[in-house]
């Protein structure tokens, strides 16, 4: 099931979306909140009709670095001993068809692909069998980044955590299995990232493990697995597209901070 | 005025703390919350009788290394040419008297007594001559670390963001300049921290403008200024306490996580 969080006429809802042709899309609200037991009303909207918003509200996000080696390579670095975990600020989230804003500290912004992990239930010490059962499903990520930031300053906090840095969506798909899927970005139409995520270092399982060995994780937070190679500049004007097989399309324009 | 958060009897309240001598303060219950217009309700409890809760409640904590240069030369680090900032989550905050679980991926925690910023007030590119109007107070905190793990992990996210690695309080302070306190750390009544905030390299207002040049900081999200010289082990067993001059003292327990 697909499970988008919308906004229409001022009230906020989560729907199941339905149909295959991206121009009739609907969305069948849910009564209740998705991470637990919850019914379709039967009410449907076009999802034509509907602002998106982040599919999830997270507490936290944790994201990976360095977890395709040719990626890692790209960069000059090596692929680490042990995961690269930061965090990204729930400040940074924004939905499909919001605006990346150009931060003024930066002339260096790039895209980076990412599938996102959404947790579903409260959990910390997750053994790697349970790994699947704490997750509620997959969905899609930029994970923006000032370049030029990211190398002056040792900590990422700045330079991965301004404001709209963290493109959530369109919607959490909750049955793929995200062993093998095809992850690339577009901007504005041309293909800059691709790869599949069986190049990932560390699975989605090895990094629930890693992560949950030290923090609590709580329903909807959000881990940002690692960007394939092929990441690149993005200028204001830019329509960057991150699309992962299985899950759908997530797009944002590039705006100048206001 | 000190502002507590605390449980009475499963209630969760704020209150103004009053008096002077340690073993009779009394809290007057607060009407309202904290960061906007509010009411002391006249009713009284004894400090005693309460457990004390963390002082804020935040979105995110931001953190700063190595903003003390005897610090830092401990470490082995120079000074940074811009500040180290890193994010804390908020699964991480304890309150003064909740327990430090000693982490079990980790052989080398450490104290880092801080002083804390508390923001009051929705803001983002804080021009310096502002900054004065979006602190709420100031409180102690404790940057609990993993050095084992910092110095094994490039980004900081599990060495200093484990469950119960950041103790806040014992309350808000909201009417004390920051600019040189007395700020220190004891180990079973042991001193290993001295310092005074006027050796922060970057100040308070330096802090909050390099910060909220990329990121909206919100109500009672919190800042750590850095850590002064003398940081060393914490074992279980131990009691740590973070004292600062004019705010008061955070006393937490070191525990085997359980």
């Amino acid at each position: 099931m697909r499970i988008a969080r919308f906004s229409i006429d001022g009230n906020v809802a989560f729907g199941a979306v339905e149909g295959d042709s991206p121009d009739s899309l609907v969305l069948d609200i849910i009564k209740g909140i998705p991470y637990t037991d919850f019914e379709l009303s039967g009410t449907k909207v076009p999802l034509k009709k509907v602002r998106l918003l982040p599919p999830v509200l997270p507490n936290k996000v944790v994201a990976i670095g360095r977890n395709y080696a040719e990626h890692a390579a790209e960069m000059g670095n090596e692929v680490p001993d042990v995961p690269v975990a930061f965090f990204k600020p729930t400040t940074s989230v924004i939905g499909a068809g919001d605006s990346i804003e150009y931060p003024s500290f930066s002339e260096e912004l790039h895209h980076e692909a990412e599938l996102a992990v959404v947790i579903g239930r409260m959990c910390r010490e997750v053994p790697r069998e349970r790994v699947k059962d704490v997750i509620f499903g997959y969905t899609c990520a930029n994970d923006v980044t000032a370049r030029d930031v990211q190398r002056r300053e040792s900590q990422w906090a700045r330079a991965k955590g301004f404001d709209t840095s963290c493109p959530l969506g369109p919607w959490v798909e909750t049955d793929v299995d995200p062993g093998d899927l095809a992850i690339q970005a577009t901007v504005n139409g041309e293909q800059r990232q691709l790869g599949r995520t069986s190049d990932m270092v560390r699975s989605v399982e090895d990094l629930v493990v890693h992560i949950t060995e030290a923090m609590t994780l709580l329903p909807g937070d959000v881990i940002l697995t690692g960007t394939p190679a092929g990441v690149g500049p993005l200028h204001v004007g830019d329509e960057v597209a991150v699309t992962i097989e299985g899950i759908g399309t997530l797009t944002n324009k590039v705006i100048k901070r206001g």
